[in-house]
């Protein structure tokens, strides 16, 4: 499989579909994995690096979800590959980034991956579009399962799953969920919601993780802890929040709807006026202004489009995206001309009204 | 003939045709007089008022030029008329919101106007769309002439036309041009401009007149002295001034064009993104937004939509040609609808691509 050949769809994250979906985007199962025998990355040697690389390879190699899919060695790979497998969420940003042998494998239709090499041996993700928590965890418990019974992996009865950072020591699970909160914005609602997420512990990050901005109205929730709590109660925690916060979501659209109707239909067809007109468009502006429009497709407002379109506009405009379908690279001036023709003609065909 | 009638044109002044019609909007020559014999009209009691436009409505009716014209008092106007008219630039700010017996006379084809009972008891101005400097002097002196052989305005041999303010003894002249600078804006040459402007004793004016902010890049030249100097001079000055601001202005939008292609093409499709897909726009944004626009057509990169469109949507998106057109008043917010919905029907009709 080529990467290129991604290209066409948006992945299982974007896909639009799923409980749910007009406010969560994608649900994500994460578990944290290291290999008995051996020290954490930051201490091992590059020859312990390609063992462990190597080992991990074997094991996926073995399993029927991974037979037709993709395995990746990113320190071979072209920042523009890691920046474009990074985009579709399938590796993290601090793999991308980082140095020395490191690689991915993941399924054909991008519902798992694993990152060898990340901060531990193994990161194993399973991702579904919309509200998924129990498919997912399911799919990330199954191979899990199967890895472990062809690596070792370092586990300590009292502690649980050993981590390289202490805060994912137990389970090694993290749980997030992916929503798209633009009425809680635009009401300005959202940091009381950010205060109720805090109070039962769970983390609100940006869109590509820890420390990166809330681009496009787009916020990751997850949980903090993990030691001394349960898979299942952890599971619990997020999936007793996410159902309030969309709630709160859905109630501010229809607020906006019902009291400042010609305010909110002027935003969203300001939005499609300059997405379909404009000839540069940084990324910022442009997760902004899909923001938009997504929100008003999922009112029924903006019609002749639909969220998978947009979805697959939100993450093909990305600069990774954008040089893969370029096929070299970019300058940023380039990029934001690019973007803003690629908008621009799909809106075109897509004709929404 | 009907205010009303006058919905369908633009007015003379945005007609967008004549000489150097790319940058120059239009030309006015304006002559302040008054009558022998009256005080000068803020000493007038209501009786003078009315003798004055008594005389001054007979004067005017004996002209060929008003014979199938409009006269209006101004006092029995509504608030939505004098509005209208002095978006048309038929009357002045201060006319439309004096008090008192007061009075215009105009041609059907809005190149004259006679206003009465302004600061002076007569405000004679005629109009020419682009720059016509001697057509507007030659209209304006024909008809002072055969004003003034109906009636005995004040003058001094020593000073010459006596006026209400003593900046317009003497020949009570002043020229305008009303230029459209929008690249002078962009590069930011236009107060290098100014200064050259304000060293040739002219002095600059927003779209409205004294104290009226620049909106939509529109710039007013006129002259500043009038005791002491011939028309002749006067109307020199102005003809030697303007050419030099044209030729700054062409300059700066061909350069603008050989070395901002991309940011200049952006900024005017963003223009006409905006204006077609708003659903709420004050006047002040639609006047900045028909100006990219106007620039993209005047530079042959907009097409399908044609200059004297653009000039109609200038004017009639403005307040009191909304009300006049939907026949009521309107709150702001309905205005800034009725706007919004006025100017995309009308490109959606052009449809400039």
């Amino acid at each position: 499989m080529e990467l290129r050949d991604l290209m066409s769809s948006q992945g299982e994250w974007l896909r639009g579909e799923g409980p749910h979906s007009g406010v969560v985007i994608s649900t994500r199962i994460r578990l944290a994995r290291n290999i008995a025998g051996y020290p954490f990355l930051r201490r091992m040697n590059a020859e312990q690096r390609q063992e462990i690389e190597g080992e991990v390879r074997q094991a996926v190699d073995d399993l029927a979800l991974f037979k037709s899919a993709c395995y990746l060695q990113l320190d071979r790979a072209s920042a523009i590959d890691r920046q474009f497998l990074m985009e579709r969420r399938l590796i993290s940003r601090e793999l991308a980034a980082a140095e020395g042998e490191r690689a991915v494998a993941f399924d054909r239709d991008e519902t798992a991956s694993v990152m060898v090499n990340e901060e531990d041996h193994l990161r194993l993700q399973t991702m579904r579009s919309g509200l998924g928590l129990e498919e997912a965890w399911r799919q990330a418990n199954e191979i899990d399962d199967r890895l472990e019974s062809r690596l070792s992996f370092a586990f300590s009865s009292r502690l649980g799953y050993l981590t390289a950072c202490p805060t994912n020591v137990g389970t090694g699970l993290r749980v997030s969920v992916m929503l798209h909160l633009p009425a809680l914005v635009i009401t300005r609602q959202i940091e009381k919601v950010f205060q109720a997420i805090a109070r039962m512990r769970l983390a609100v990050r940006g869109l590509y993780g820890e420390g990166t901005q809330a681009l496009g109205d787009f916020y990751q929730i997850s949980n903090q802890q993990t030691l001394g709590k349960s898979e299942a109660e952890i599971l619990e925690t997020v999936n007793l929040t996410v159902p309030r916060i969309i709630e709160y979501e859905e109630k501010a659209r229809e607020a906006l709807a019902r009291e400042s109707e010609l305010f909110l239909e002027d935003r969203l067809w300001r939005a499609v006026g300059i997405l379909r007109h404009a000839r540069q468009m940084s990324s910022e502006e442009a997760l902004s202004l899909l923001s938009a429009v997504r929100m008003g497709v999922n009112m029924g407002r903006v019609r002749g489009i639909d969220v998978p379109t947009i979805n697959r506009l939100f993450v093909c405009s990305q600069p990774g995206h954008l040089q893969m379908r370029h096929g070299e690279e970019l300058s940023a001036e380039q990029r934001d001309r690019a973007r803003a023709e690629y908008i621009s003609d799909a809106l075109r065909q897509a004709n929404p009204n």
